[in-house]
């Protein structure tokens, strides 16, 4: 269920790029009981005047190695289930492929759980 | 004012790609009453490393050829209508361009009817 | 916090895209009050065929010149910001690089302000 959208630079090479991918699939698996099965995720590379952020914000210096995960996912998780996944996600991906923790951002958009069809037209969550 | 992303996989050809275009649009217009001029998508396509999903999830096993359809909307749907409309989409896409079934992913996000400014910055259904 | 999604056309230079880039920024900071270094966009170009939309929708008539903004940012903007938002918008854009009006296409997707990580693995809106 969580959809994962995946923004990084061009340069990065397939092993870099698949570990990120990676990171964030366990992050979601341990810190917010997502199934280890339940993966969606596209990646987009872009040049670097593609992806924008400035400089510094909130005291934290952001690089050209700067990641953008967005994950669509169901209501309901609480503020420390979140605060407990960005954490994971900036210890996994700080280990393998080693994206320096400042440069990974990080979004969640939240939806009803009758919002997703995995295959065969049908609303699997929908009750 | 459905706003469509599409992502699928980098090999498919132009006129493949522009069926599953005209097919999840139908399926809006026939399935939860979108206007036939009200269409906007965007269509990316990637490497095949770049879509990244489990070989099966809740029994639906999944291909190369997955296509994933993001579609952001107005609140107010409901769960009959969004079932019509994944129903819909599998129905015409399996048909043509003959996406398989089990390879159509969607995911709804919804909205409020001010978050949208169709052009001239209006926003055109704020009341 | 807002994180924008700009989709245009592959052919734009980058100068002009640039120019965009900009003007999202500025009309953002002007009209709803986001800090100048909250700033996180990620521009992606597209074939022609990738960007689809109707000849004309609610009167207003479409180009290959078509822009689509997709802004993610926290609930609680009141109507007349969206609106504040649109207009500006399409007025920076119209004067540089000189989009048609017409061709600015806006969506806003709401959150909850835990729903952000802006680096380090830290929710840093959350309370």
């Amino acid at each position: 269920m969580p959809f994962v959208r995946i923004s990084l630079n061009r340069e990065a090479d397939p092993s870099y790029v698949a570990a990120i991918s990676d990171g964030v699939h366990r992050a979601l698996v341990e810190a917010v009981n997502v199934p280890v099965d339940d993966r969606f995720q596209v990646i987009s590379r872009h040049e670097t005047a593609e992806i924008v952020c400035a400089q510094e914000y909130l005291g934290i210096r952001h690089s050209d190695a700067i990641v953008f995960i967005q994950i669509t996912l169901n209501t309901g998780r609480t503020v420390e289930q979140k605060r407990a996944l960005y954490a994971k996600i900036a210890d996994l991906l700080g280990v393998s492929p080693g994206v320096p923790r400042a440069d990974i951002v990080i979004n969640l958009v939240e939806v009803a759980k009758e919002n997703w069809s995995f295959g065969d037209g049908i609303a699997q969550y929908a009750t």
